[in-house]
């Protein structure tokens, strides 16, 4: 699809398309650029896209602002499970719930989809090292992307980011700053570093062409579905950017007259860490101390939250937000019904689907969709804290044998 | 394919195909069974393969011994990622070096192939309970399909299994046993029990029908080489079922007309715990302590050394081993070259290939495949061991600035 502008969230200015364009001049870090295309100069049917034989979210590489393919990064990313969850949909009297496993993907999260485009666009802006800010997610995704496409990092990650996120950063090679403060310092501090170096900035938030990476989540969602879009998705809410990713992929089918329909976004935040869900409740944003179990979304200032509000907006959709507690119930709920390991971040969106089937909310026929963002494996602590592991037993028959009844 | 009948690798005798038919009666747990099938009965074609849109072990279900599509467990299984490994191939002067990343699988390990096939002949034999005695990887993995298909799973691991693992077990809601001992003792418990309770029994060097899962592997190398078989697997060895899993796969691809060639496989042992090693060069078989920092593989008494034997020989491969500081480095070294983070026992295929690549034992124009069996995420203390963590820095710009200098 042809790029027409970037064009400000806040003040509408336009942009040309390029590669290092962030965000708007006027409106510093708060205007961040929405990629809009010239949707009819791009003809693409069911049919073209069904006999595609690339699993991967280059088989939407038409509908993508990045063009060589020369430049792309050789990690095979996106094109992640979509399961039926049976045994979830007994338990709630629903008839079509499903769970897109994003923890598939090369470096175990959804982020990698972003990343997947920055490389390119980094090449495109002719940059030889990416920097970047991150909860821990978006930080090794794009350490092994780099890795991959032999690039350099610079990565900013806040002081509690989970070791496995931290440690695969290092295994990856990437150039790793522990900021002593919260995520938002440390996103602070990568923008400004990106200046003074003349790097290539990863930041969602902040880089337009990151969403567009993201949005094929949706483009996948409604081909695994036989070409149909779910009445609801649930996806967990940091800095807002895979919220405005989804939309911005119905958004884009709409426009080439795929379907007709957009899905409600339902927005799951934790209760320790909701500034959207308040935003939009209020009309008005208030910066938070983010405290919770989720790592991945204690984002206090949700720099994409522009966004995220118009996604939420626009689909009828709405946020809501669950407790720790919550959290950690679908930390071994997710798993046992449907074998499905995600990380806090990634089972906080069941979490809130489960508290709206539980209010029956949802109707018995409406389609939904969990969206899981990141693998469980990325933070075993959190896993561990919800079911204490069990002790060593004495290697001796007898003694297994009364064990094992006491099992079963 | 049509079984003809299970057939003990030791004294030959021959039993019907049953789906908890074991070991051989008359060599007890060293008689190991090989599935055998009438290949004669089976027509299948490479463009009947290419034409599948399953992508998932489920599309060589032709060439697998299960029938009912209903009884497989809902998760999606196989079909990983082979990377053609550039820069790889420019440190070694080579032309054609492949990574095949099986940590992609809903688990996280290739033992997901052969949680696949035993959670549907558990549902053959009736069985509502499955049992298995596991370094880490074959455990969760079960648990995970069980948990997918409603099986319940009782599992024994050794004390020495990494908590990640551990932990993907409990969150699945497995039984587990904490064996006091190594892992061979977990693996005679797990058999003592399987029996006094009637459960099913997932162990790979046990039932045999787990290799028939695993062998899939080898199909997706030839499809993903263009049908072509590659001239060596590197792969690393524990009890010996992956390596002979390789073998079978090829073997039914000879067997079935659809190629004449078999690679050299090529078994990589850690020299902390190299049985098959020192049997293959010696002719002889000596238990071992299995001491390594890839608890996969640390089996020192490899329990289905009969059948990877056969495979190395039969192949015209080898064993090798590599110290535990060669592991350590290929930890680092795999992901900054390929993007692919595999977990220690994962990357000591790798340290296997390096050392004959360095010792210029590899013709450039050679087809190398290595086999990265399961996910660093799995066992992140390793990861960090190699790499240390960086500690916080003040988040002041100006301290931050002059750290970031040090780091490019």
């Amino acid at each position: 699809m042809k790029v027409t502008c970037l064009k400000c969230m806040k003040c509408g200015k336009e942009y040309p398309d390029q590669p290092d364009r962030y965000v708007c001049d006027d409106c510093g870090t708060e205007g961040i650029l929405d990629v809009v295309y010239d949707y009819s100069s791009t003809k693409i049917t069911k049919e073209e896209i069904a006999s595609s034989k690339d699993y991967s979210l280059w088989r939407y590489a038409k509908m993508l602002p990045v063009k060589d393919a020369s430049m792309r990064a050789p990690l095979q990313v996106g094109w992640t499970p979509l399961y039926k969850a049976e045994k979830v949909e007994k338990e709630f009297g629903l008839n079509n719930v499903y769970i897109k496993d994003d923890g598939r993907n090369p470096t175990a999260s959804l982020k990698d989809r972003a990343s997947a485009i920055a490389v390119v666009k980094a090449k495109e802006a002719g940059a030889t090292t990416i920097c970047a800010a991150s909860t821990g997610n978006a930080a090794s995704s794009l350490s092994g992307f780099a890795a991959a496409a032999g690039i350099k990092t610079v990565i900013f990650v806040p002081k509690r980011a989970p070791k496995a996120k931290i440690a695969q950063l290092m295994v990856y090679g990437a150039k790793t700053v522990v900021v002593d403060d919260s995520y938002d310092r440390a996103f602070d501090l990568s923008v400004e570093i990106t200046k003074k170096f003349g790097f290539y900035n990863r930041n969602c938030a902040y880089n337009p062409f990151c969403v567009e990476g993201k949005k094929t989540v949706s483009f996948e969602m409604w081909e695994q579905m036989g070409f149909e879009v779910p009445d609801r998705v649930y996806v967990s809410i940091g800095d807002g950017c895979i919220t405005s990713s989804i939309y911005k992929g119905f958004y884009d089918l709409m426009q080439l007259g795929l379907t007709n329909k957009m899905p409600r976004i339902i927005g799951v935040q934790a209760a320790g860490c909701n500034p959207v869900e308040v935003a939009l409740k209020t009309g008005k944003f208030v910066a938070q101390d983010g405290n919770t179990i989720a790592d991945s979304i204690a984002v206090g200032i949700p720099r994409n939250r522009l966004k995220a509000m118009r996604a939420l907006k626009n689909s009828n959709g709405t946020c809501i937000s669950v407790t720790d507690d919550e959290i950690r119930a679908a930390l071994v709920e997710l798993p046992r019904s449907t074998g499905v390991f995600g990380e806090p971040a990634g089972v906080t969106a069941f979490a809130g689907f489960k508290k709206h089937a539980k209010a029956k909310d949802i109707k018995p026929e409406e389609k939904v969709v969990v969206l899981i963002t990141g693998n469980g494996l990325k933070d075993i602590d959190s896993a561990i804290s919800v079911c204490s592991l069990p002790s060593p037993v004495a290697p001796d028959s007898e003694t297994i044998e009364k064990h094992v009844k006491t099992l079963i």
